[in-house]
């Protein structure tokens, strides 16, 4: 090992300077990503042993191994096997801040009015926002919006954490302590952008768990992620816009901006995340919309390079991101990585996020972090559509947050989610005719495995159903007018966290005897 | 006075079944309008005295004289001095009902797209809802929705109940029991038309309080009446549409159906309420928007001549009618007037309803009474836009509501609201320069007092606000383009209800005060 007199020459460190009353690992991590992003640090820089680095900063070697591991878990640096560590090779760097624009249009668009693209039409939904005029319904019984599942929660439901670990005892006791002495001004008329206090609670929760750099200025609360996508839809689409969708992908994200008149893309997604160079081919994307963390369905976590290209994207066609980080709180292995939201340095990239992962989702408690220009024409909007969001909901989740309560659930959720995940991968059934191996599930609250075929699928997902075990298939995340051999369209979706351990491994027992493994 | 032997031939009470178990005052009445909406009892048919009909049928005569009580103050019949009691002159009756139509349309537009309309462009706010594109951002900072006003509730603020008498302590403790012992299925995404206990709740409230036919079903749970208004104005309007508004009117709800495309047309408000013959000639309104329990701002009460009159104008042009009864609640004389909604019969009302004006408007709960063809596609419409509203909140309603304190709650509110009114119009000043007389006010929890010129208004309302007094000016509820003199715009628009009596007074001296009377 070298000491730090024999630092590499690529790398200096001098121009970094720490705050020891704060995090360091945090801190340094923080500076080598700038570093990388502006191309101060070029790609293939080798960087010093933690060991040397510390000594040359002064610092104790653990923080820098945990900005290390940060760093290479979002993808920043690379490990060559006996050769040390060098920044990544990202096909995009960032180019220069630039200011946004703030040119004035008229507003006016001279296009088709029409809500109702094609690809909407053959969407399983109402196929348009207006469907109900001059008396006449439009195909309301074909179309209907898939209900989520009802009942009490099983194995392997979809979108549910483990919520009966939520310490409803201390909710319960927070909810009659905020109503037993209100705050008579709360309870009239409040403002659309949300509670005051909660806005910071949650600014504070993404700067010191994401790396964000947002304010609460920059929060406006909404009633779950789906207010949020549909925000976000209702405000950045004119009708006849398109709008690039994941695909396979969250189809209620898809029906928000179909409602809005967009035209959707289904967009590929390979191991990196969506393609973004089939995207680039589109050439009239207004919006992408995507799932970094963890992509719904299919559990991929979106490298750095596609995340950079993502932007750049954005940055090129003055288009916009919706980022729906809904389950980024669970991150398996090394720390979360950051959001787009906290790599976006042009104001493209609106970010949502939810409370229904965390606590539960009939909570209906989610937040937007938006770029400053567009927080009054999305507060402004929600006040036309809901005015504002139930005020104690609020209030009681931004004491839990002061409180330390929320952080400590996290930490509790997420070792649950771990724990529920490993017994499904322990206990699942190996050999099941037609199905793929287990997935690599680093993330979130749920895994995809594939299968041969949608009818080998919908067998399996009937199968299952007769033993009481909720499996979703992969095939019905796809747009329909998807051109995909049945072969890739098919997997099962299985959500890990919604029962505790005994009821997973009870559900696989039963899976076992009726697939007959 | 004749006994049962007399009765006048013009009236049989033979047809008219009791059933001995439930109110007979409201059966009674029940079947007297039945007869008088289906042409049975025409106008001007003599009613027999209260005692002969009650000896007739084999009920008590307060019974009957309740029935009647209500016929009265809903316009079905009337008294002459001397003379007894008559069905009343209806301009129109109703026509038999008519089955929906259920012709399926394209749902497609050929029109121009625009949500854009002169009218939009000229009210304070966002002036599309579609104001971000492509990074540009269109007027923002000149049009915003003028904000409620915050701070703690005071002297005369407008559209705030008497929350200070909301039993905080008893929605503390039903929370609190919802908390601790949650149903973890309830915690999963739920029914996007809301809590099933509360719907029937509502449903039956609005049977038994307002004699409205309604069954849990047609019920659909919104975030206050804000977003009951808004699904309406997404659902019913197709861009370019005409839309009738009351003006001067509720400004917010013109601002949703903006938000939709419409184009809106102020209709003027006469001493029976919206002008049906002005409205008639706007020859492409799809929806009309009112308030007929209480018109807001101006606090005339329609009468039924004009309800039926605006029934028959939705059956002859297949149009909808959104009747917001946002403080029908509050009747101080008589019973609650029958609301537009409980006299259709072809299905063309769209009836909102809140809780906001009974508990307190940070709640955000309110629901829609829909035409049983219409809910699926508001409860999908929703569950695209937030899926569906906060849990507890809901259920701990409905709690509240079954066990009776909804009730009881409501009886000590109109109480409350009364003996505040009654400490106004006693203290209100008499002689100001400038300013009309005092309004008989039969309903509601504001007032509106004439002003001779808005710059007397303007005055009024500073000097008002210069010693913490709030009091709105009337000439902010007209529409921009409105072509109404001067004259009549102006007025000082009061609520009554928000703080008690005392700061009531001591209001009224401050303003006896600064206005030198």
């Amino acid at each position: 090992m070298s000491d730090a007199s024999t630092l590499s020459l690529s790398f200096n460190p001098a121009g970094i300077e720490l705050d020891r009353r704060q995090g360091l690992s945090r801190q340094l991590y923080q500076a080598l990503r700038l570093r990388v992003l502006d191309g101060r640090l070029a790609s293939g820089t080798r960087l010093p042993a933690s060991r040397d680095l510390a000594a040359a900063l002064g610092i104790s070697r653990n923080s820098v191994v945990r900005a290390y591991d940060q760093l290479y878990a979002e993808g920043f640096i690379e490990g060559r096997v006996g050769d040390g560590t060098y920044v990544a090779q990202l096909a995009q760097v960032l180019t220069p801040e630039k200011k946004l624009s703030t040119k004035v249009s008229t507003g006016f668009s001279t296009g088709l009015p029409t809500a109702l693209s094609t690809n909407w039409l053959d969407l399983p939904v109402v196929p348009s926002s207006k469907v109900i005029h001059s008396g006449t319904f439009t195909r309301l019984e074909k179309n209907h919006l898939p209900t989520p599942p009802s009942g009490p929660p099983r194995a392997f439901r979809v979108g549910v954490p483990a919520f009966d670990l939520f310490p409803f005892e201390v909710w319960a006791k927070l909810n009659a302590a905020f109503w037993r002495k209100p705050d008579l001004q709360q309870l009239c008329y409040g403002d659309p952008a949300g509670d005051a206090r909660l806005r910071g609670m949650i600014a504070a929760y993404l700067r010191s768990s994401r790396g964000m750099q947002c304010t609460a200025e920059q929060i406006v609360i909404t009633s779950g992620a789906q207010q949020g996508i549909s925000l976000c839809a209702q405000l950045l689409v004119e009708p006849g816009d398109g709008v690039a969708i994941e695909n396979p992908g969250y189809r209620a994200a898809g029906h928000a901006f179909a409602v809005a008149g967009a035209r959707l893309h289904g967009v590929a997604v390979d191991s990196d995340g969506i393609d973004c160079s089939a995207m680039a081919g589109l050439g009239d994307c207004r919006v992408a919309y995507v799932t970094p963390s963890h992509q719904y369905p299919t559990g991929v976590v979106m490298s750095l390079a596609r995340r950079l290209e993502l932007l750049a994207w954005a940055e090129r066609t003055q288009g916009w991101i919706v980022e729906d980080d809904y389950d980024g709180e669970y991150r398996y292995t090394g720390a979360p990585l950051a959001p787009l939201a906290a790599l976006d340095r042009q104001g493209r990239v609106l970010y949502v996020g939810t409370f229904g992962k965390v606590a539960f989702p009939a909570l209906r408690l989610g937040y937007l972090v938006l770029p400053p220009a567009l927080v009054q024409a999305f507060s402004q909007r929600r006040a036309v559509d809901v005015r504002h969001s139930e005020v104690s909901t609020q209030a009681v989740m931004a004491e839990f947050m002061a409180a330390g309560h929320f952080q400590r659930h996290i930490r509790r959720m997420r070792r649950a989610a771990l724990s529920r995940r490993n017994t499904l991968l322990a206990g699942w059934p190996m050999n099941i005719d037609g199905v793929g191996s287990l997935p690599n599930v680093a993330a979130g609250l749920h895994l995809t495995v594939p299968v041969d075929t949608v009818s080998r699928e919908q067998e399996l997902i009937a199968e299952a159903a007769s033993v009481g075990v909720e499996i979703n298939g992969l095939s019905s995340y796809w747009l329909p007018d998807s051109t995909i051999s049945d072969d890739r369209r098919a997997g099962l979706v299985m959500g890990f966290a919604a029962v505790p351990e005994p009821a997973i491994t009870a559900a696989l027992a039963r899976l076992r005897k009726v697939w007959g493994v």
